[in-house]
């Protein structure tokens, strides 16, 4: 045991902290360029491999993120807000508002890759549903896209029974989308339950939102259900956990 | 370009995918042991780096974490689900219940890690609670155990000049917690704010809830706003993500 712990550690992790700490002191603010390898050689008097093994532990930690070429940066963090009980109001879907329209701000959401079709409910979908196993039900896939990055994607099931020749069977909801069409058809939402978790994507999760390397996912799942208190939908939400906060406001 | 893309990954992907699938398909459960380096080196007939890069894949993504000395094995995921809004509801404190008892169900909360102090408020509290830069604030932190891990941890910050020589300065704060005490001195939570992030663990926060590899954590930044609209609290809390499930529930 030496009287420093901080000699334990391997050189690359001690630049690390230090290139840490100054990120966090704001020396190197969101999008700076950080020193390169050169630099870090000379500075600290290290070969190449260990600053560049300094460098991916702040990619690998998310606090820094390589661009082809031009070196590591400073994450910039400038997340969309998801607000969770305002943007699922009944005053926003039924005044003809898409329920993403809050999240967006000034910036515009770009939706991509809509697929719809009619398929059988595996068996977490049944489950979440509350219907028996190959019941039939309606399956929209999109993902939404803000400044050309991609930062979300979602499957939401609908039971057949329920949306079977209505218009959310088609790419195009219209006004107010699939929850106002679910209230004209009777089974309008007026509870929700979302579930949230995170963990590290799937290389193809990775792939369909390019995450750089050290983001994690955000898994939300929700539940909309009628007066009735039949579960109507249920919508599997895969975000971008560097694009995202999410927000949920509520009285005690 | 070869015909069959599969072809062009390299080894230890495609060992990585084949061991995916079967934790997907349920041939390996929750806490079930994978096939040993070994295992993998006589199957497909590669060498042992292949093999460790093929189980790392999986502990990078979460899907399975080392013990030492025994193998790599299937997490098993099975979380504490917090519930944002029951468990602050005024019911639920107003009757001197912690706000964490409905967290842990039949499990047992352990708290450790305690300690209470006053402090000089830092920019971002100063901002959250929306007061003076410099101005005194009490700081209670805190870490909840779990089954002997810890899965949480979190600092609440409360202004001075209201819970100056109330047992909320004390270590123990009595029955119903911060917030009975709080009503009791006139400045009682009725609205709450929540926001929730995601992003990989610095080395500290890693080490604070002896996370696995490739385990992100949660953020939560709790407001409490008094009747007056003035924030009382604001809680920063890091989760562990493979521990805990977030549900909200709430009417349209």
């Amino acid at each position: 045991m030496t009287s420093q712990g901080a000699t334990r550690q391997p050189k690359y992790q001690r630049i690390a902290d230090a290139l840490r700490k100054s990120i966090q002191a704001g020396e190197y603010g969101p999008g700076d360029r950080l020193p390169g390898e050169n630099d870090l050689m000379a500075a600290y008097e290290v070969a190449r491999m260990t600053a560049r093994q300094a460098l991916g532990v702040l990619q690998n930690e998310g606090l820094a993120e390589a661009r082809k070429g031009a070196g590591v940066f400073v994450r910039a963090f400038r997340p969309l807000r998801r607000r969770g009980l305002q943007r699922l109001a009944q005053e926003q879907w039924g005044s003809g508002r898409s329920i993403w329209s809050t999240d967006s701000e000034d910036r515009e959401l770009v939706v991509d890759q809509i697929d719809v079709r009619e398929e059988e409910a595996d068996d977490r979908v049944c489950d979440a549903l509350g219907i028996t196993p190959g019941t039939q039900v309606w399956a929209r896939s999109r993902r939404f896209v803000l400044d050309g990055k991609p930062v979300l994607f979602a499957t939401s099931y609908l039971p057949s029974d329920i949306v079977a020749d209505s218009p959310i069977t088609q790419r195009e909801t219209g006004p107010g989308g699939t929850y106002a069409r679910l209230a004209e058809l009777g089974h309008g939402p007026v509870h929700f339950r979302e579930e949230i978790r995170s963990r590290m994507p799937s290389a193809d999760e990775a792939d369909r939102l390019s995450l750089a390397t050290g983001t994690p996912v955000i898994r939300i799942v929700r539940t909309a259900f009628a007066e009735d208190g039949r579960a109507v939908e249920v919508n599997e939400m895969t975000l971008d956990s560097a694009s995202y906060v999410l927000e949920y406001d509520f009285d005690a």
